[in-house]
């Protein structure tokens, strides 16, 4: 299978995570990209860096002025007196606020969703190369029948016009609007990250071209939170394309592919003409912010029932942080997916 | 005058503010409540604790749900792992994403708007005090023409149904609504507070009843950042009360002044039976996180002018933080509002 990646995703390096508002390590950190990357040439898949595509395939799910914040931030920090070597607020706009202020640091408050997003010297050149690599991927699976994104940071929290959960631009619902221009649609996503596809969800939400199906702990302890509820089911003509399936903390392996599979029979009832995998692996039981309990059998099982699916299907990478199962479940994921179609 | 104030305000004691990500010293300390009633001390005023007149005048303003979380937050902190000497987090509901979650760390996500409000063992008494000092100065005010809550912490930043700003409760909004009911209204707030008031704003947006008038440094570049602009008047049946008076950076007293008076002159025209002033004093020249460069004599300016407004009143503490001036500022404002009715 062909792999996207680039040297660039290791170029976001966040130091600390406030967990309610104590610094620890972050737990999305740069050597996910190598780790990965290493993983996927293991498993004598053939390894590509994308070609680039520009901000078009961007702004196709992006509001534009958030992407040109995005660009242009680390440039601008001068504004914001003291500045570090990271652009990070604690004040953020909430569902009753949210003019546009001029200055960095309420744009940043606009754009961003959480204190898990800092800005720094080497992040817009991760995020785009990530999404470059979405694209590629996309372009790749509808001409050979799959391809696998490595992207990093991650995705699929990432909003139309913000920032939050690790992620910045949505690599996923990037892609599958890629391919929905290119095959004329209908395609849908399915995400398997243990952490609801908020942002994919909230791009989608209310069209019936892209049919977004999440499995995932229930939001109701976990993140994020706010959005990931079983009846959470799309609006206006995008009533009934979207479908969440939440699953209790450490259920294991045998309730997450259950899930999975009336999530791909919800794929399957779309007839769509591609599919895009939000490939997350923190699902994984020793994942350190997990919640699923999800051996490397389950992923495999994943892969195979995903796989027999058929679709043109470009995987995405999302969370999945530093443990010893990260690469094995990586590798056995794309191995049991080759070998299904 | 009666000034009302209650030693439970030195209950709520933030250690940090994560200003940009990195903890700072909170500028919203409890030592401001002992230097604010000894100030008032100074000025031979009357001080009094206030009457308990329970959760009616809170819920008059604020959301239920959310004032039940404010109250038994502390005591449910054991459903958060590794719980510290606080209750704080680091993710939001944004203006998209906005389900209630069932656990504590999401709600706090969903009634708090940033990382500056900190709920630790005494926030609920603190905040739950102050309350009742502005319903207490409310009906002093109209019995006796003028009273002083020594409300701390602050209010004008609290929305109906989140924190944020240092604020949890709007002490100034709950003492308009309570005089608003007793003289059958109208009634105005005049906010002098360096910050915009904006949760005094969004609860009093769609009416008439509640005139709602800030004066205070441009939120372009500077906190609230997303409300507190000259555009924002009101909607619905409010539709023209609310006046927004944003100033440049350090503009000085006589910019100050002359805002304060198109203020005043906003608040005529509305013909109220009633004032309420959100006295910050961090419109300070020293106010450590002040920017508008207000001297003495800026407030002294101020006080004559409200208190010739001639209107039954009840001035309500906000914001204003620990330097020299503190003291002086607010015992030269009581003075001089005193001297001019």
């Amino acid at each position: 299978m062909r792999i996207f990646h680039t040297p660039d995703s290791g170029r976001h390096d966040p130091e600390r995570y406030l967990r309610r508002g104590t610094p620890i390590p972050h737990p999305e950190q740069a050597a996910r990209y190598a780790i990965l990357r290493d993983a996927a040439l293991q498993g004598g898949h053939d390894l590509a860096e994308p070609a680039d595509h520009g901000l078009d395939p961007i702004r196709a799910v992006h509001d534009p002025d958030y992407v040109a914040f995005l660009a242009e931030a680390w440039a601008r920090r001068g504004e914001i007196p003291d500045i570090g070597d990271e652009i990070l607020t604690g004040s953020f706009a909430r569902p009753q606020m949210h003019r546009r202020p001029a200055g960095l640091l309420g744009r940043l408050g606009l754009y961003t969703a959480d204190t898990s997003t800092p800005i720094r010297a080497g992040t817009w050149a991760a995020v785009y190369g990530s999404a470059q690599c979405a694209v590629a991927a996309a372009d790749a699976a509808l001409a050979a029948g799959h391809a696998y994104a490595l992207c990093r940071p991650p995705g699929h929290h990432a909003y139309a016009e913000s920032a939050g959960g690790f992620c910045f631009l949505n690599n996923s619902a990037i892609a599958a609007e890629r391919m929905r221009v290119a095959t004329g649609g209908p395609v849908a996503i399915l995400d398997i990250d243990v952490h609801h596809g908020n942002g994919t969800q909230g791009i989608f939400y209310a069209r019936a071209d892209v049919l977004t199906v999440s499995v995932h702990a229930d939001p109701s302890d976990y993140f994020p939170f706010f959005a990931g509820y079983a009846d959470e089911t799309g609006t206006g003509s995008g009533a009934g394309f979207n479908r969440n399936l939440p699953l209790p903390p450490g259920s294991g392996d045998a309730p997450w592919l259950e899930a999975l599979e009336a999530g791909l029979a919800a794929v399957a009832a779309h007839r769509p003409r591609a599919l895009v995998v939000a490939l997350g692996l923190d699902a994984a039981a020793d994942d350190p912010i997990g919640a699923l309990a999800v051996t490397r059998a389950g992923f495999v099982g994943a892969a195979e029932r995903i796989g027999r699916a058929g679709l043109p299907t470009a995987l995405v990478q999302e969370g999945g942080y530093l443990c010893a199962a990260l690469p094995d479940n990586l590798a056995a994921f794309l191995a049991a997916f080759d070998a299904a179609r």
